[in-house]
């Protein structure tokens, strides 16, 4: 036996006991007669002291090889400490030792390992087992664990069964790209991994199971986004005979569960939005709404004067900037940098300095007055004191660019409390998007994602305006989860697969399956999918994924730990019945 | 909304209530003035009335339209029912049907949706979504969901944290196959999917995570046989500071939690048993225990007379057949054919029939006496009445012979009760086994795992008699976990990677990352993985795992429903650098 007791445990209650801990060494303090060694597991930390008299000579000899994180077992009793450490539970005893066997010597590991440690990125990465062992790191994987559990509970009280669909499935060209894996069974053929098991779980409901969810890896072999992994996890869900209120109100108790359970917050209702609202608002369909600074669009209070930039302008929209009057010549010139970089994309910049006396100050001062310029304070919700930043043009873009001026300033004003928790359900999602590339309309979920009944009519006149049964779950800016009710019946799947450009042929032979098993009485059924990565994340008040994943991969796709993927040796390739042709340049 | 109660909620407290139902018409029984349809759902079944007295006569006339597996959706009342059915907990009551909508209409379905169907395997495969709505086949992934919620609450209790591994590792070349996964990002490089996730969960011991669970798919590309799946499920755990005997305990008390909680048997402490004696008691490595029939070694008792046979054999076996003695020459005939089955492999059977009157009668009588065969019946524990089957030829096959014997006796006698659970700890196994293609001693679990520390001096004089500190745990004649106490330091691991024929440079390549980790203090440490699907299927009585699992695959690796692997694209093969090569034959 290593141990009785794990390093969190003991105290003054075992004063005079006899233990017998292991653990990692965290510091040693060497002082001559006595030393020190913390003592260190998952659990927590203890003081070892090895007492020239009272420890046998040959035990204080050996203590004197330990080095940081060598492995220990030590065994002895525990005492009262003189000077007491109030920050850790162990921190009034420690442990004078009477035995100790080395179990494990370490090398000079290549960062420290502490809260916070001089180990870069790559290193922590490359290092990862020892990164594991540092608090912060550590302590998200148990905060993952443990959210994970909270989930299933959850779910399985409300009848929810858990089913594993296959990870080996078949490629469709429909969305990202796929991972693919050669049969060797198969010859020539290939599996592909699953982007999600959005049609099984559909299958699952024609097959009468009326609640599933799983807890699942998902991959996407796209180009690597800050942040994004090439596998990733997801709560997947789905249910039958619902509508998609039952819907929302299902998962929005899962979440309101989840935020009491885990973060001690109470929300009473989510609010909704619908994905118009959202982005007239926010120029975002996945707002933070932690704080205010919602759009003003100012296109009806400049277009009466001479400034053609706004009068040509598809949309003129400000935002309401708090304090920014007070902003210098230069920090406004660094603003306006700030739009103008190429991954914001703005022109230009017009402000107004609200002024504390209620007059105004713009940078168009030539062809606006004060009533004009009131009008817009108005519509931005400005108040004395604030700096109403303008941008102009066509309607997606410039949205887009003041959202991320919006997110810009809430940032450096501090209203994205890593604490503060508002959830938001934005609905009624355009059913289809238009794609330049391709110069025609893809959907916007995926295709199995049913239109509303009384938009089915637009669907040739004016496609972009139909909406779907689609709603995204938003949480303090990022979305973390997503759904809609499907279509279940043949014929609107087939007018769909037919609207999306396949032809006849690539449905059957892509979703043959799916079509055939909505014609033996398929459920109405709809559902929804959670990012666990994301949710993870926000729930423990980060921004980045990346220390909730044990072994993440880098920007590259790269694990660089194990150093994967590499090369296979011949014998492999051959057997795979496969060559690999490198590309020249 | 769609219903107000699921179908198996309603009794004779409801009466006189309006309630809204939906789901599958089961049975349509059309008396004319009377239609009766049982509407099923994952839940159970509840019977509607349509009567023409009491129902709208557009409502009798859409009923009429209703065939089987249609959705249906009805709102009536509950009212008390005629002739009662005890056999289900809606059996009381019947709804009054008062209006009716069709969600959707359904073919009439390839095989009968009922306990026993008329479909074969093929077709329930490719119509599985169907299949699913058979209760038999529901109940069993319902029975699954349940026993991995079981187990991870259990471990979560104990502290284990659930930590996801990733699923996009490195091909290594020790053991199966592994499936492989083109890198697009990264040219000419694959990434490969886990058998398990082993050197990860050894390096999050490294890490200090202490105690790791995780359910987790893994994947070989083998030959399939019967039952077994490219892809299958792995309850994957290891603890670090641990001994063999806490890991046995640790499983032992999970396995008995699972036996309780799901099974509602009580098993006091799990017997142990040597993989030497496994083999000489069984001639199995998992022995089903929940019945005797032990084997007798005969050489001792054989070798004194002129039967060539027996005397030039290494190994003389017997087992008795309980009531054997009463079968006919053409039943002993028959025995000896099924011994002499390729699949089996004997060349022939001697057997002994115990008389009731203790005289015996054996197909050898020219070579032995009374007495020899008397001391055959002692070693083999044979009473009167019984047939002693005896085997003879090189120890490892002949047991196995006589294994395969033993199994099918004692399927045919009725000793392989479902409900009766016998587990069993299999300890001790050999660390290397010899591998007759290679001419060269492999792992017989995998590279990491520990020998006893007694037995390592053999490592090069007598390697086959070196054992592990490795483990199984059985249930029933099927190994449903195996792991293994860990090597820890790199001294030792480089041994063992030598020994194993790894040049530096390979072990280097494969497994520089785990030898790196081993220098920078690795704990102790040591786990085990039990197969979720087999577990499942044991503890639910069955011996096919198929069932158990929602979407299986082919024994050809294809799943038929979505018809996978395929085909991909021109494109899709160019932009991961990758050529077909088909072989010629």
């Amino acid at each position: 036996m290593y141990r009785t007791h794990d390093n969190n445990t003991l105290n003054l209650k075992n004063l005079g006991e006899k233990v017998k801990l292991s653990g990692w060494a965290q510091t040693i303090r060497d002082k001559g007669f006595i030393i020190w060694i913390d003592i260190r597991d998952r659990y927590g930390m203890t003081q070892l002291v090895f007492d020239a008299e009272r420890t046998p000579e040959a035990v204080v000899k050996k203590a004197r090889e330990i080095g940081r994180e060598y492995v220990i077992q030590i065994e002895g009793e525990v005492i009262e400490r003189e000077s007491k450490n109030k920050n850790i539970s162990t921190g009034e005893i420690e442990i004078l030792v009477e035995d100790l066997k080395i179990l494990n010597a370490s090398k000079t590991p290549p960062f420290t390992i502490e809260d916070e440690t001089d180990g870069g990125e790559d290193l922590r990465m490359k290092y990862r087992y020892l990164d594991l062992r540092r608090s912060p790191v550590k302590n998200k994987l148990l905060f993952r664990s443990k959210v994970s559990m909270a989930i299933r509970n959850y779910l399985s009280q409300k009848d929810f069964v858990d089913v594993e669909t296959p990870y080996l499935i078949k490629s469709t060209p429909e969305g990202a790209r796929d991972f693919v894996v050669p049969s060797r069974m198969n010859e020539g053929q290939f599996y592909a991994l699953p982007q999600s098991p959005q049609t099984f779980k559909q299958l699952l409901m024609v097959g009468g199971l009326d609640k599933y969810f799983q807890i699942v890896k998902c991959f996407r072999d796209e180009d690597l986004r800050a942040d994004r992994q090439p596998e990733f996890t997801q709560i997947d869900c789905e249910m039958s005979f619902v509508d998609q209120e039952e819907i929302l109100e299902t998962f929005e108790d899962l979440t309101k569960h989840l935020l009491k359970e885990i973060n001690g917050v109470e929300i009473e209702k989510f609010p909704r939005m619908t994905y118009a609202d959202a982005m007239r608002k926010y120029g975002n369909d996945k707002p933070d709404i932690r704080f205010g600074m919602e759009f003003g669009e100012l296109n009806e209070v400049t277009q009466h004067k001479e400034f053609k930039v706004f009068n040509e302008a598809e949309l003129v929209v400000g935002i309401a900037i708090s304090g920014g009057a007070s902003y210098s010549r230069k920090e406004i010139d660094k603003l306006i940098d700030w739009v103008r970089r190429p991954q914001v994309g703005a022109k230009g910049m017009v402000y107004v300095k609200c002024n504390d006396d209620g007059s105004f100050k713009s940078s168009v001062d030539k062809f606006y007055d004060q009533d004009d310029l009131k009008a817009w304070a108005e519509k931005t919700g400005a108040q004395p004191g604030d700096l109403i930043a303008v941008l102009s043009g066509d309607v997606n873009e410039t949205r887009a660019q003041l959202s991320a001026l919006r997110m810009e300033m809430a940032t450096r004003l501090g209203l994205r409390k890593a604490d503060e928790f508002a959830p938001l359900w934005v609905v009624d999602f355009p059913l289809l998007e238009w794609d330049e590339d391709s110069k025609r309309f893809h959907a916007m979920h995926h295709p199995f994602t049913s239109p509303k009944t009384e938009d089915l009519d637009k669907l040739k006149s004016n496609p972009g305006e139909v909406r779907a049964n689609a709603y995204d779950l938003v949480l303090n800016g990022n979305e973390i989860g997503g759904g809609s009710i499907r279509i279940h019946d043949k014929e609107t799947q087939s007018k769909m697969f037919d609207y999306l450009g396949f032809s006849e042929e690539e449905a059957r032979a892509q979703f043959g399956f799916l079509m055939d098993a909505f014609e033996y009485g398929a459920p109405p059924h709809g559902g929804i999918a959670f990012g666990l990565d994301r949710l993870v994340a926000i729930l423990g008040g980060q921004e980045s994924i990346r220390d909730f994943i044990a072994f993440p991969k880098n920007n590259s796709g790269r694990d660089i730990m194990i150093d994967a993927p590499a090369q296979l040796s011949t014998d492999q390739l051959k057997e795979l019945n496969i060559e690999v042709k490198l590309s020249l340049d």
